[in-house]
């Protein structure tokens, strides 16, 4: 699939609201989640290992978001149930995103996508990229900040599955944890005061 | 040391505040970062091959943030220069919080005393306990979330150290994040508005 075909997938377009974090900034955060170079390398060899997996990837991570009432309560529509439609369009550029995530650069049109996914799930954003009319207006931060844990955890036996040696499926492993806490840190900007974040 | 010893440690007292997290809600958060009894039982084994080795861990932690100017200005007085006082004082308490992590029963005492230790991280009860004059008002949420990749990963190699099997240190740090991950997610409560956390 090109990315282009993903219905709101707006990454390096001008639709998508600029970051507020300086360079200057975001390379102090980079700091304190330890991200370095070397990540960036375990990174690159993570995403060519999930990228004939990411479908899997996908049906755990919806399996377990489904599974969870007071999860899949955020994908609902008007009627407060789960809406099929919704819960597809997310997925793909949620495929996207897992691609994304291995391949950064950590450019300005990468950071000013985080504040969009940011935004995405908070009242500012969340349901109009895909029109959906939803009781859910915006996910609390609390399951952000929670879900950096299912969303390194289930990672794991994906690395592991193309043969790699012990220590480089554990050097992929932790250069993910980073990226993910670096990139939940950008998307809880939206939801507190500036002089806060 | 006694844990009514340490300046400032008031888990299980009056002064702490109550939380506002119901048991139903933590009951969820719990599962999210899908933390279960097996979690506890290896906590507590972690609590084990740390006893004797916390002063190392805080050696480590506190050599990071004090090689991060922009960590260290945390625990600045009123000069702007970091305070060796304050920094002693948080270190005792920041000790009795690993045992307190691996000991944890997710108790209402315990519930309190992250919703305190929440507060002392925010304008609302930082640098009170120690009665310190601080330039520094609370520590930005960025890095309350971004730290949970130094606070996991840097454990490890102390989880390494009483000869356990690889599969059983994996286990440790496995429990480990999730606690870590709940608790910050817990203490991130004050920073919002009630609505978004
Ligand atoms: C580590 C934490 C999380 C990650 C990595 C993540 C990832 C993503 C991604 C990549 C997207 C699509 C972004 C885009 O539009 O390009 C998205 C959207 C969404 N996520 Fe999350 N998410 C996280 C936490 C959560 C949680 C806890 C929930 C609640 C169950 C949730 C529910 C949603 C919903 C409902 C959308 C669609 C928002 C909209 O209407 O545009 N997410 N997420
Ligand atoms: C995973 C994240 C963190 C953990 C586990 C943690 C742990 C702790 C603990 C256990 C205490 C003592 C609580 C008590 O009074 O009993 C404390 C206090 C403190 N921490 Fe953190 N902390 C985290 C993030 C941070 C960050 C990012 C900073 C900034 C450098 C920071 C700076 C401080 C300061 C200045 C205090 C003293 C607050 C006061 O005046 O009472 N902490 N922390």
């Amino acid at each position: 699939m090109t990315t282009s075909s993903i219905p709101g997938y707006t990454l390096g377009t001008a639709e998508v609201a600029a970051s507020p974090i300086s360079d200057a900034e975001f390379a102090l955060l980079k700091q304190t989640v330890l991200l370095g170079e070397d990540d960036l390398r375990w990174l690159r060899i993570a995403g060519e290992v999930l990228d004939d997996q990411i479908e899997a990837v996908l049906d755990v991570w919806y399996g377990f978001v489904g599974a969870n009432a007071h999860l899949v309560h955020y994908f609902s529509g008007a009627d407060g149930k789960p809406d099929p439609a919704y819960l597809g369009r997310v997925r793909q550029r949620f495929g996207q995103w897992i691609r994304d995530t291995c391949a950064a650069r950590y450019d300005r049109a990468w950071l000013d996508y985080q504040h969009e996914i940011g935004l995405r799930h908070t009242s500012a954003k969340k349901n109009r990229t895909d029109g959906v009319v939803s009781a859910v207006p915006h996910i609390h931060l609390r399951y952000m900040i929670a879900f950096i844990v299912p969303i390194t955890a289930t990672i794991k036996p994906f690395l592991v599955r193309k043969g790699h040696a012990a220590a480089d499926v554990e050097a992929m492993h932790a250069a993910w944890f980073k990226a993910v806490t670096l990139q939940v840190t950008l998307w809880s900007e939206p939801y507190v005061a500036p002089s806060a974040f």
